[in-house]
C-alpha cells in the first residue's frame, strides 16, 4: 500500500486569505521544490538543514509565480516522516492553483484524502488510534471533544491499549510454550495470576466500553428535545439558551413548524437542542407533519425537556400531569426534566397549586432569563463528566468501541476456559483473537481496507 | 502612527482546514510565544536563530492547546521586519481560536486589516505602491492582472518612478540654488537639458497614464454585453463560451429575466460577459425590468455583443439592419461585434444574402461550438495586450493614476514656465509639487488618513 511517489496539496482552508501554505511529502520534496523555487539569497535548497526557512520566488521558465516562504524538513523529522516542504504563498486562489499544478508539471501527484496522515502512520510517526485523533482534532468544536482528541493523539489511549496488551501477549507466550511441553503436563503460566490479569483486563475493558456513552456525546454533542403544547414559548426557551433570535419567535399559537437545531457549548460539552413543533391535536396538514417529525426527534433525544403550559386551574393542571404521563411512558429511558415557563405570570398561590401538582417542575421565565441557568446546570448534570475531569481515557471512536466490545468477548472467553479447565490450546486461540483486536485499535494489525475507510474521512491536505 | 505593540491574527482563510498559521509580529512576538510553547526537544525558543522550525505545543496552566510548528523570525529579517512568529496549528476553528485568545490574553493585541503590511512598509520593507501589489496580489484571478501584481510587488513601477523622480530632484536643486544667487543672474540648470527631461518626464506619464485603461480592464476584466431578440440563443452562446450550464437555456422566448454575469479567461484576461434579457418591446412586466436592465448593461459594458437573429427574409435582414444602426447611433464609442447564431439553419444562398446585408457579421453556431474560438480571439483582439507582451509598467490602480495625472500637469505647468520665461522661483513651485505627486505614489510623501484608507482594504492576517 505504501507508495513511494512525492504527493502535493493544498493544506490550508480554500479561499482566499493572506497566505495559504501548500505541503509536498515524498523522497523527492526537496529536490521537486529546488525546481522551481529561486532562494532571495541564491541558497541552494538541497544543501539546507532540515527545519529551516528560506525566502524566495517560485519560478519556471522566467515566469515568477509568486514570492514565498518555503520550509524544509527532512525526513524521518517531519510530519509525514517523509522529506517534506511546505510553500507558504499568497492566498490567492489563483496563485494557489498555478503553484499546485507546476508542482505537478514537476514531478509531483495529487494526494488523497488524509495520504500525508496515512503516511505518517505508515512510516510509525503515529499509531492508528493517534491518526484517527488527529481527524477528531480537526473536526473538534468544543472544549471536551479537543480535550478527548488531544490526549489520544498524544498517545493515551494508545498507552493503556499497548499496555493490557502487552502483559496479555507475556501470558500468551507461556501459555504457547506450555503446548510445546504438551507432553509434560507442565504449567508456565500461573493460573492464580492469570486469571487476575483477566479480571484487570476486563475491568479497564470494560471502564473503557461504559466510557464510550459519554465519549460519543461528547464528540457528537447531546441531543435535547423541547417539547410542549403550542406557545407554550418552546422558541423563547430555545433562544434564551442560545441567546440569540434563531428561531421563530410570535404569538400565534403552531408557529414553528420546521424543527430548528443548535448547538450550546456549556461547560466545554456541546449541547444539541431540538426546538420542535408542539404536540398539540391538529388539522392543519403542514403543522400534522411537524407534529410526526416531533415524535421522531423525541426518540432521537437523550434529554427531554417537557415545557409546562400556564397551568392556574386544576383543569389544566391535570391535563400537564396526563402529557408528563404519556412521555414517561413512551420514553422510559430518556432524561426527563420538567420545565414551568412563564413564571412570571403566577400567582405565589398559583405557584404553590403547581409545584404540588407537578414535584420537581423547574420553574423558570424564557422571556426574563430566570432561572436558565439552572437548567443549563441541570442539564450538565445529566452528562457523566467525572472522566472528562479525572482525565481519564474517553473512547470516541465507533471503529475502537467495536474492537473492544471484540476484545472484552474473547478476554470472557478466556475466563470461562480458565475456570472450566479447558485445553492450553484452545484457550490460546481465544487470547491470539483478544490480541487481535488490540492490535486493530492501534493498527498493530491492519489491512488496506481499513486503512482506506480510515484516511478516506481525512481532508485533502492532511 | 506607527504602534509598538505586538498584534496577532489568522493569516490562512477563515474555516476548517489541515492547518491554520497564526502570525504574531511585534518586539514581544518572540517572547510571548515562549510563554505558551514548550518544544519537544526542550529548546529555549529565546534562544533560536532566525528562519527555522520547531515542533511543540502550546501549553497554558497545564492545559495543552496543540500540537504546533513554530516559525520563528528575527527582525528586522521578517516580512513585517520586526521580530515575527508563526504558529502553524491544527485546521479546527476552535483551536485558532483557542490559541488566539491565549496569545491576546499573554500580551498580543488582534491585528487590524492590513496592519502587517502597514508595518512592513513603515518599516521600508516595501514602498507603499509595492504594500497596494501585495493586496491586489491576493484579489488576482487571472493571468494578467497576477502578472502585473507580481511585477508592481518586485518594484518595477516603483522604479520607475523612482528614476524619474531623482532626475527632476536634481534640477530641483540646481533651480533652488539659482534663487540663492538670485541676485547675480546666475543658471545652474542647463534649460536645453531641462526641456528635454520635461519632454521625457512628459512622455512616460502619458505612457503610464494611458496604460491605466488597459490595466483597470486587466484588473477588472472586460465587460462584455450579449444583446439580441429574445431566443435568438444568447444564453446557448454564453454557455458556449464558458463551456458550462450557468445560464438558464430554454425554447420560450424571454426566459432569461435576470442578468446573469460570469466571468471567462482567455489568454490571461478576464472577460465578465453579462448576458441580459431581450430588447424586445414588450408588456410583460417583469421582462419589461429585464429590459430596463439590458440598456443600463450595455452602457456599462466596453464591448457589445449583438447576437442576430435567423435572418432568411429582406424583413427580418432590414429589421435587423435597423436594429445594429440603433445600437451604434445610442452608443457610438463601444466596441460593436455583431454575431449571426444557428448558422447551421441557413442555406448557403440565404448566408450569401445574410452577408451581404450585414457586412462584418460573425457566423457561429453556439449550439455546436462552430467559430466560438474565433469569437474568443476577436474579442481578445479588443484588448491592447502589447503592453502587457512587452512586459511595459501597467498602472491598474486609480490612486497611482490620480497622481500621475496630478504630477503630468504639474510637469506641463513647469514646460510652460520654461519656454515662456517663468522666474525660477515660480517654476520651482511647480517643480515640488510634481515631486509630491510621484512621492504620493510610493509613499515618500504620506499621512495617517491616506494609509488608513489603504490598509483597510487589506484582509486581517495580512
Amino acid at each position: 500500500m505504501i507508495s513511494q511517489d512525492t504527493i502535493v496539496a493544498l493544506a490550508t482552508p480554500s479561499g482566499a486569505g493572506a497566505i495559504a501554505v501548500i505541503r509536498i511529502s515524498g523522497a523527492d520534496a526537496i529536490a521537486i521544490a529546488a525546481k522551481v523555487f529561486t532562494s532571495v539569497k541564491a541558497k541552494d535548497i538541497l544543501k539546507q538543514k532540515s527545519h529551516t526557512l528560506h525566502l524566495g520566488y517560485i519560478e519556471d521558465e522566467g515566469k515568477v509565480y509568486d514570492q514565498v516562504l518555503l520550509s524544509i524538513f527532512k525526513g524521518p523529522n517531519s510530519y509525514t516522516g517523509e522529506n517534506t516542504v511546505e510553500i507558504s504563498c499568497h492566498g490567492s486562489l489563483f496563485i494557489q492553483q498555478q503553484i499546485i499544478q507546476l508542482l505537478l508539471r514537476k514531478g509531483c501527484r495529487m494526494a488523497n484524502a488524509g495520504e500525508f496522515t496515512l503516511r505518517a502512520f505508515l512510516n510509525a510517526k503515529l499509531d492508528l488510534s493517534q491518526a484517527e485523533a488527529v481527524a477528531d482534532l480537526i473536526a473538534s468544536d468544543n472544549e471536551a471533544s479537543h480535550q478527548i482528541a488531544m490526549q489520544q493523539m498524544r498517545g493515551g489511549f494508545s498507552n493503556e491499549i499497548a499496555r493490557l496488551r502487552e502483559e496479555l501477549l507475556n501470558f500468551a507466550s507461556l501459555i504457547e510454550l506450555e503446548l510445546d511441553f504438551s507432553e509434560e503436563d507442565v504449567e508456565f503460566a500461573d493460573r492464580t495470576q492469570f486469571n487476575e490479569l483477566l479480571n484487570r483486563i476486563e475491568f479497564v475493558l470494560k471502564r473503557l466500553i461504559d466510557s464510550f456513552a459519554t465519549g460519543n456525546v461528547i464528540k457528537n454533542g447531546i441531543p435535547v428535545a423541547i417539547v410542549g403544547e403550542p406557545n407554550v414559548g418552546k422558541s423563547t426557551l430555545l433562544n434564551a439558551l442560545l441567546n440569540e433570535e434563531r428561531a421563530i419567535v410570535s404569538d400565534i399559537a403552531g408557529t414553528t413548524r420546521d424543527t430548528i437545531e443548535d448547538e450550546l457549548v456549556i461547560n466545554g460539552i456541546g449541547f444539541r437542542f431540538i426546538d420542535t413543533a408542539g404536540i398539540r391535536e391538529t388539522q392543519d396538514v403542514v403543522e400534522g407533519i411537524g407534529i410526526k417529525k416531533t415524535f421522531e426527534k423525541i426518540a432521537q433525544a437523550q434529554v427531554v425537556i417537557y415545557l409546562c403550559p400556564v397551568a392556574k386551574d386544576t383543569q389544566t393542571l391535570a391535563a400537564v400531569t396526563t402529557e408528563i404521563e404519556k412521555i414517561k411512558n413512551q420514553h422510559p429511558l430518556k432524561q426527563l426534566l420538567v420545565v414551568g415557563n412563564k413564571m412570571d405570570l403566577y400567582t405565589p398561590d398559583e405557584l404553590e397549586a403547581l409545584l404540588q401538582a407537578v414535584p420537581g417542575i423547574l420553574l423558570i421565565s424564557a422571556k426574563d432569563n430566570s432561572n436558565v441557568n439552572t437548567l443549563k446546570e441541570i442539564l450538565l448534570s445529566f452528562v457523566n463528566t467525572g472522566a472528562l475531569r479525572n482525565n481519564e481515557t474517553i473512547v470516541t471512536n465507533t471503529r475502537h468501541y467495536d474492537s473492544l466490545l471484540k476484545a472484552l468477548e474473547e478476554i470472557q472467553k478466556v475466563k470461562w476456559g480458565l475456570s472450566n479447565g479447558l485445553p492450553a490450546d484452545l484457550m490460546a486461540i481465544d487470547i491470539r483473537q483478544a490480541l487481535y483486536y488490540f492490535g486493530e485499535i492501534t493498527g498493530t494489525v491492519t489491512n488496506d481496507e481499513l486503512l482506506g475507510n480510515i484516511f478516506a474521512n481525512f481532508c485533502i491536505g492532511k
